[in-house]
């Protein structure tokens, strides 16, 4: 299902503003299994996926200053966009409507553009990002698309003060770090979750204050009008109703998974506490390089397993059942693809 | 179906807080129809509807300095709220959660609240507000509600500045005012309708900028990414995905209208351009007062159809179908309820 590049051929060759980078790691996505199925019906292979990428910096082009030969780097989601919208033009480019994606996207050169399960890629200056000095490569790979999910919207929507009350609906990839990185800006983190499966790693594992199942209605009704803001990190259909209970006045719902089947609900629900319904997805380059420094500063690490690329197949599968703690990151580097 | 108190019997003393009001006319809301009918399932009978009240100040209590006898004054929505929580802490008493409804609702001393479509009302002050002078009362009428639920979600949604795009969705009472209070601030005001019988009138009548039909598929296309919010002023089922496509990046649709069937959209449509689906009820007293004295300096004034209360039955099946332009006040001084 998954191919994996293990030659340079359908890199192109390094340009003036490129960054030539051989891959020493990349974390595995629930896109990454959507795009690999073609359970978006868009996918074209062959396809290398892969976009939570860290890798150490060969060669750079003649107009690259930012990045050095030697540095550690890492690649997210999107490689190209067109600079010169209104998104790009604020820094926004991750909602520029002509963005070129990691992989299953065609470049500038008419090329198919291809991800990070690959032992190189040639990626444009303006989307590489240094990681801080003293991070590890496998750590630092499900924050480049996972860790800067949670942090955009907060830091978009003025979400970032401490004493905010937050909730994280789903403890996945993205959901785990939701509440890392919402702990460590200082917020009372509610984990709720379909069962109490995950309860004691939720309050003893990853630190959050509080653990509600949403098929208790007392609990939830207790929990009624108290959070500022839920991260919405479930990727399949389910009511938004029960959640848009919990949030405040101007408490604000934020989806951060592609579910293409119609979500529900009803208009009093957010007319009557002036609450809304909305979607990030990712973050801006700029909000990458922060919330790089971000966790650097705060010493945040995100859970994850190792595995080798000859385990990749398997580790779609697990993860298809949600079974990992919390992300798959591929040792790229490690797998020997060039042998 | 309506009935009209003539008589003060059900108009509790004047207290310390209290302001006396005789009514001197009131509009026809959408709403007041809604409760009339019990079409919302939580109907009290015998009930006064009518929340769009301006009259003259007739007695004050001992404790009332922001008003004095003479003064032509509003009532909009609400007459009560706990003073005490987090909305109310913050001018947003509108979203509190134990406000007390003009009518159809039980006040303090445990009787039953009556609106406008009466003699007189006995109000707390802070539910009072004066109407500046030189605006004409049935013109003000419809502003106390219609009006004040355009601009608080301008005001509080940073949306006041001149230079926007805005959208109105629906051509009724709210959104008639809604073109208004848009082109008064300086918006480019784009009104979608689903069909073109109100294009002359909202072009060359209310002054809109241009005229949309949901239906016009090539139109639509056309006008996608194009603005920075819709109010959204539809009072029944209708699809969200076309007014959301109609947004730029970060923009907002503001639902207005009450609908008890579940509207839907798909999470691409938020995240690809964290768009918000919110709403809003009407405006806290505070905005109430900015809105009338911004009508005031703009020279603004509502479309309205004056009527006696011996028409009340009629307005209301002809606003059931949508027959009126834009909003019917009754003359309530003028329709001789004591005789």
């Amino acid at each position: 299902m998954v191919i994996c590049c293990n030659n340079n051929s359908v890199c192109r060759s390094t340009g003036p503003e490129d960054v030539f980078v051989k891959v020493m790691c990349c974390g595995i996505c629930h896109t990454d299994l959507h795009q690999a199925k073609n359970d978006l019906g868009m996918s074209n292979y062959p396809m290398v996926p892969g976009h939570e990428v860290v890798g150490e910096v060969l060669e750079v082009g003649s107009d690259v200053s930012k990045f050095r030969v030697g540095d550690i780097v890492g690649v997210g989601c999107i490689v190209g966009c067109c600079r010169n919208c209104r998104p790009c033009d604020s820094d926004n480019e991750q909602y520029c409507l002509k963005k070129i994606w990691s992989y299953n996207d065609v470049y500038t050169d008419g090329k198919p553009t291809q991800g990070g399960f690959a032992g190189s890629m040639v990626v444009d200056q303006k989307f590489v990002v240094n990681i801080p000095e003293g991070m590890a490569p496998e750590q630092v790979a499900p924050l480049l698309c996972a860790g800067v999910t949670v942090y955009s919207p907060l830091n978009h929507f003025g979400l970032m003060g401490s004493g905010l009350r937050g909730g994280i609906l789903g403890l996945g990839g993205v959901g785990h770090m939701g509440v890392k990185i919402a702990k460590a800006m200082g917020h009372h983190v509610t984990v709720i979750s379909s069962s109490d499966k995950k309860k004691v790693e939720a309050l003893e594992h990853l630190g959050a204050d509080d653990y509600l199942v949403s098929s208790d209605a007392e609990g939830m009704q207790k929990a009624a009008d108290s959070l500022d803001y839920i991260i919405d990190t479930v990727p399949v259909f389910h009511p938004l109703e029960p959640y848009l209970s919990l949030l405040k006045l101007d408490g604000k719902l934020i989806l951060t998974g592609v579910i293409n089947t119609p979500l529900q609900f009803v208009s009093p629900m957010v007319m009557l506490g002036r609450k809304s319904i909305t979607g990030s997805f990712i973050g801006s380059m700029k909000e990458t390089e922060e919330m790089l420094n971000f966790c650097k500063e705060k010493n945040l690490t995100s859970m994850i397993e190792v595995v080798k690329m000859d385990y990749i197949n398997t580790a779609m599968e697990r993860l298809e059942k949600n079974d990992v703690r919390y992300r798959f990151v591929v040792d790229v580097a490690g797998s020997k693809l060039d042998q």
